[in-house]
Protein backbone atom coordinates (compact mmCIF):
# COMPACT_ATOMS: atom_id res chain seq x y z
CA UNK A 1 0.00 0.00 0.00
CA UNK A 2 1.07 3.62 -0.95
CA UNK A 3 2.20 6.21 1.98
CA UNK A 4 -1.09 8.27 1.88
CA UNK A 5 -0.94 12.11 2.19
CA UNK A 6 -1.69 13.22 6.01
CA UNK A 7 -2.24 16.76 6.83
CA UNK A 8 -1.51 17.72 10.26
CA UNK A 9 -4.73 18.11 11.72
CA UNK A 10 -3.54 19.45 14.98
CA UNK A 11 -1.16 19.89 18.00
CA UNK A 12 -2.58 18.68 21.37
CA UNK A 13 -1.57 20.73 24.12
CA UNK A 14 -1.96 19.85 28.13
CA UNK A 15 -2.82 22.64 30.17
CA UNK A 16 -4.34 23.28 33.58
CA UNK A 17 -6.68 25.42 32.68
CA UNK A 18 -8.78 25.90 29.20
CA UNK A 19 -9.71 28.99 29.76
CA UNK A 20 -6.33 30.44 30.90
CA UNK A 21 -4.58 28.66 28.13
CA UNK A 22 -7.45 29.99 25.23
CA UNK A 23 -7.03 33.78 26.47
CA UNK A 24 -3.49 32.63 26.04
CA UNK A 25 -3.30 31.82 22.33
CA UNK A 26 -6.07 34.21 21.50
CA UNK A 27 -3.20 37.25 22.22
CA UNK A 28 -0.88 35.03 20.25
CA UNK A 29 -3.24 34.92 17.32
CA UNK A 30 -6.50 34.85 15.95
CA UNK A 31 -7.75 32.31 17.04
CA UNK A 32 -11.46 31.28 17.91
CA UNK A 33 -13.31 28.22 19.92
CA UNK A 34 -14.31 26.13 17.13
CA UNK A 35 -15.79 23.07 19.53
CA UNK A 36 -15.51 21.90 23.16
CA UNK A 37 -15.86 18.71 24.33
CA UNK A 38 -15.70 16.00 27.53
CA UNK A 39 -14.33 12.43 26.26
CA UNK A 40 -15.29 10.73 29.11
CA UNK A 41 -13.24 7.29 28.55
CA UNK A 42 -10.07 8.97 28.37
CA UNK A 43 -11.20 11.90 31.27
CA UNK A 44 -10.15 15.23 29.31
CA UNK A 45 -12.12 17.88 28.36
CA UNK A 46 -10.88 19.33 24.96
CA UNK A 47 -10.85 22.53 23.30
CA UNK A 48 -9.81 23.15 19.89
CA UNK A 49 -9.08 26.25 18.57
CA UNK A 50 -8.83 27.31 15.00
CA UNK A 51 -7.34 30.31 12.63
CA UNK A 52 -8.66 32.18 10.29
CA UNK A 53 -6.23 31.00 7.50
CA UNK A 54 -4.19 28.37 9.49
CA UNK A 55 -5.24 24.45 8.28
CA UNK A 56 -4.00 22.80 11.45
CA UNK A 57 -5.78 23.41 14.70
CA UNK A 58 -4.55 23.78 18.16
CA UNK A 59 -6.22 21.00 20.96
CA UNK A 60 -6.15 21.96 24.09
CA UNK A 61 -6.61 18.69 26.85
CA UNK A 62 -7.13 19.46 30.72
CA UNK A 63 -7.68 16.85 32.80
CA UNK A 64 -11.02 15.84 34.82
CA UNK A 65 -9.57 13.80 37.48
CA UNK A 66 -6.27 13.71 39.06
CA UNK A 67 -5.58 9.80 37.75
CA UNK A 68 -6.44 10.97 34.20
CA UNK A 69 -3.63 10.64 31.56
CA UNK A 70 -3.42 14.27 30.94
CA UNK A 71 -3.33 14.94 35.12
CA UNK A 72 -0.14 12.24 35.08
CA UNK A 73 1.28 13.51 32.34
CA UNK A 74 1.42 17.22 33.93
CA UNK A 75 2.35 16.00 37.00
CA UNK A 76 5.77 14.41 34.94
CA UNK A 77 6.16 16.76 32.37
CA UNK A 78 4.35 20.08 33.51
CA UNK A 79 2.41 22.01 30.89
CA UNK A 80 3.16 21.50 26.85
CA UNK A 81 3.16 19.84 24.08
CA UNK A 82 1.51 16.68 24.00
CA UNK A 83 0.71 15.10 20.37
CA UNK A 84 0.86 15.89 16.87
CA UNK A 85 -2.47 14.81 15.06
CA UNK A 86 -2.77 13.86 11.44
CA UNK A 87 -5.84 12.89 9.52
CA UNK A 88 -6.33 10.03 6.95
CA UNK A 89 -9.27 9.02 5.06
CA UNK A 90 -9.31 5.54 5.90
CA UNK A 91 -8.35 4.95 9.43
CA UNK A 92 -8.59 1.16 9.17
CA UNK A 93 -6.22 0.79 6.28
CA UNK A 94 -3.92 3.25 7.52
CA UNK A 95 -3.87 1.30 11.39
CA UNK A 96 -3.26 -2.21 8.98
CA UNK A 97 -0.22 -0.34 6.91
CA UNK A 98 0.87 1.03 9.78
CA UNK A 99 1.27 -2.04 11.66
CA UNK A 100 2.81 -4.02 8.88
CA UNK A 101 5.64 -1.34 8.53
CA UNK A 102 6.46 -2.06 12.03
CA UNK A 103 5.15 1.32 14.03
CA UNK A 104 4.46 0.07 17.41
CA UNK A 105 0.29 0.96 18.01
CA UNK A 106 -1.56 1.92 21.45
CA UNK A 107 -4.81 0.82 20.58
CA UNK A 108 -6.00 -2.67 18.27
CA UNK A 109 -8.75 -1.28 16.44
CA UNK A 110 -9.81 2.52 16.15
CA UNK A 111 -11.81 4.19 19.81
CA UNK A 112 -14.23 7.12 19.29
CA UNK A 113 -12.12 10.71 19.62
CA UNK A 114 -12.89 14.00 20.45
CA UNK A 115 -15.64 15.58 17.54
CA UNK A 116 -16.82 11.99 16.95
CA UNK A 117 -14.28 10.69 15.08
CA UNK A 118 -12.02 7.62 15.09
CA UNK A 119 -8.65 7.33 16.02
CA UNK A 120 -5.46 5.51 17.22
CA UNK A 121 -2.00 6.48 18.73
CA UNK A 122 1.08 5.79 17.69
CA UNK A 123 3.54 4.88 20.64
CA UNK A 124 6.08 7.78 21.30
CA UNK A 125 8.60 4.84 21.01
CA UNK A 126 8.27 4.26 17.39
CA UNK A 127 8.32 8.30 16.44
CA UNK A 128 11.37 9.37 17.84
CA UNK A 129 9.88 10.56 21.41
CA UNK A 130 6.74 11.99 19.27
CA UNK A 131 3.08 11.07 20.53
CA UNK A 132 1.19 10.39 17.19
CA UNK A 133 -2.40 10.64 17.08
CA UNK A 134 -4.04 9.46 13.70
CA UNK A 135 -7.61 10.10 13.41
CA UNK A 136 -9.88 9.88 10.30
CA UNK A 137 -10.94 12.68 8.39
CA UNK A 138 -15.19 12.19 8.49
CA UNK A 139 -17.17 11.78 11.80
CA UNK A 140 -18.35 8.89 12.50
CA UNK A 141 -22.15 8.55 10.78
CA UNK B 1 -2.68 46.75 17.02
CA UNK B 2 -5.29 44.13 16.04
CA UNK B 3 -4.33 40.69 16.65
CA UNK B 4 -3.32 39.10 13.29
CA UNK B 5 -3.45 35.78 11.92
CA UNK B 6 -1.01 33.49 12.55
CA UNK B 7 -0.45 30.32 10.56
CA UNK B 8 1.42 27.34 11.90
CA UNK B 9 4.42 27.41 9.97
CA UNK B 10 5.67 24.21 10.92
CA UNK B 11 6.63 21.79 14.31
CA UNK B 12 10.41 21.88 15.52
CA UNK B 13 11.44 18.22 16.49
CA UNK B 14 14.48 17.65 18.14
CA UNK B 15 16.33 14.29 17.15
CA UNK B 16 19.69 12.30 17.54
CA UNK B 17 19.72 11.58 13.68
CA UNK B 18 17.93 13.22 11.24
CA UNK B 19 18.40 10.33 8.30
CA UNK B 20 16.59 8.11 10.71
CA UNK B 21 14.26 10.79 11.32
CA UNK B 22 13.56 11.40 7.50
CA UNK B 23 12.92 8.11 7.14
CA UNK B 24 10.42 8.11 10.11
CA UNK B 25 8.15 10.56 8.67
CA UNK B 26 8.47 9.12 5.39
CA UNK B 27 7.55 5.75 6.60
CA UNK B 28 4.56 7.72 8.40
CA UNK B 29 3.37 9.82 5.47
CA UNK B 30 3.92 11.45 2.16
CA UNK B 31 6.92 13.90 3.56
CA UNK B 32 9.53 15.12 0.93
CA UNK B 33 12.75 16.37 2.47
CA UNK B 34 12.29 20.93 1.15
CA UNK B 35 15.34 22.11 2.42
CA UNK B 36 18.67 21.30 4.57
CA UNK B 37 20.54 24.03 6.33
CA UNK B 38 23.38 24.01 9.30
CA UNK B 39 22.61 26.96 11.14
CA UNK B 40 26.42 27.87 13.13
CA UNK B 41 24.99 30.38 15.49
CA UNK B 42 22.71 27.92 17.00
CA UNK B 43 25.10 24.94 15.99
CA UNK B 44 22.26 23.31 14.72
CA UNK B 45 21.52 21.15 11.45
CA UNK B 46 17.59 21.23 10.40
CA UNK B 47 15.63 19.61 7.72
CA UNK B 48 12.56 20.59 6.43
CA UNK B 49 9.79 18.03 5.38
CA UNK B 50 7.00 19.11 3.81
CA UNK B 51 3.72 17.28 2.45
CA UNK B 52 1.97 17.18 -0.48
CA UNK B 53 -1.27 18.97 0.66
CA UNK B 54 -0.07 20.16 4.65
CA UNK B 55 0.29 23.22 4.89
CA UNK B 56 2.11 22.84 7.78
CA UNK B 57 6.20 21.55 7.93
CA UNK B 58 8.31 19.46 9.99
CA UNK B 59 11.91 20.77 11.17
CA UNK B 60 13.94 18.10 12.59
CA UNK B 61 16.70 19.57 14.47
CA UNK B 62 20.06 17.73 15.12
CA UNK B 63 22.42 19.14 17.33
CA UNK B 64 25.82 19.77 15.45
CA UNK B 65 27.89 19.88 18.99
CA UNK B 66 27.58 18.23 22.49
CA UNK B 67 26.93 21.64 24.50
CA UNK B 68 24.56 23.06 21.83
CA UNK B 69 20.70 24.10 22.99
CA UNK B 70 19.32 20.73 20.97
CA UNK B 71 21.93 18.21 22.73
CA UNK B 72 21.13 20.18 26.16
CA UNK B 73 17.40 19.48 25.20
CA UNK B 74 18.12 15.74 24.76
CA UNK B 75 20.17 15.49 27.49
CA UNK B 76 17.37 16.60 29.68
CA UNK B 77 14.39 15.35 27.58
CA UNK B 78 15.12 13.02 25.21
CA UNK B 79 13.84 13.10 21.40
CA UNK B 80 10.41 15.07 20.64
CA UNK B 81 8.77 18.26 19.89
CA UNK B 82 11.01 21.02 20.54
CA UNK B 83 9.21 23.89 19.46
CA UNK B 84 6.00 25.30 17.53
CA UNK B 85 6.78 28.38 14.92
CA UNK B 86 4.13 30.70 13.32
CA UNK B 87 4.71 33.15 10.56
CA UNK B 88 3.69 36.11 10.25
CA UNK B 89 3.80 39.37 7.40
CA UNK B 90 5.80 42.55 10.10
CA UNK B 91 7.83 40.33 12.22
CA UNK B 92 9.41 43.32 13.86
CA UNK B 93 5.44 44.56 14.41
CA UNK B 94 5.13 41.75 16.31
CA UNK B 95 7.73 41.57 18.27
CA UNK B 96 6.63 45.14 19.18
CA UNK B 97 2.79 43.98 20.09
CA UNK B 98 3.96 40.60 21.46
CA UNK B 99 6.20 42.57 24.56
CA UNK B 100 3.10 45.19 25.06
CA UNK B 101 1.08 42.45 25.53
CA UNK B 102 3.27 41.01 28.24
CA UNK B 103 4.55 38.05 26.42
CA UNK B 104 8.44 37.17 27.59
CA UNK B 105 10.54 37.38 24.56
CA UNK B 106 13.61 35.45 24.26
CA UNK B 107 15.41 38.26 21.95
CA UNK B 108 15.84 41.78 21.83
CA UNK B 109 15.70 41.80 18.29
CA UNK B 110 15.03 39.03 15.46
CA UNK B 111 17.45 36.89 14.78
CA UNK B 112 18.31 35.39 11.58
CA UNK B 113 17.00 32.04 11.44
CA UNK B 114 16.75 28.76 9.25
CA UNK B 115 15.70 28.98 5.42
CA UNK B 116 17.40 33.01 5.67
CA UNK B 117 14.25 33.95 7.74
CA UNK B 118 14.16 36.53 10.78
CA UNK B 119 13.12 34.72 13.63
CA UNK B 120 12.23 35.56 17.40
CA UNK B 121 11.22 33.17 20.22
CA UNK B 122 8.89 33.69 22.81
CA UNK B 123 9.74 32.10 26.16
CA UNK B 124 8.11 29.07 27.34
CA UNK B 125 7.02 30.81 30.43
CA UNK B 126 4.33 32.84 28.33
CA UNK B 127 3.23 29.77 26.44
CA UNK B 128 2.28 27.22 29.02
CA UNK B 129 5.71 25.01 28.63
CA UNK B 130 5.52 25.51 24.82
CA UNK B 131 8.52 27.10 23.04
CA UNK B 132 6.87 29.36 20.48
CA UNK B 133 9.39 30.59 17.81
CA UNK B 134 7.78 33.82 15.36
CA UNK B 135 9.27 33.75 11.54
CA UNK B 136 8.71 36.05 8.75
CA UNK B 137 7.04 34.84 5.81
CA UNK B 138 9.12 36.17 3.55
CA UNK B 139 12.97 35.47 3.19
CA UNK B 140 15.60 38.54 3.95
CA UNK B 141 16.33 40.04 0.58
Amino acid sequence: MQVKDFPLDHVGIAVRDLDEATQRYQQLASYHVLAEETVHAQRVKVRFLQEEKGSCKIELLQGTDPESPICTFLKKRGEGIHHLAFRVEDIQAEMSRLRREGFQLLQDHPVKGALNKWIFFIHPKSMGGVLVEICQTAAIE
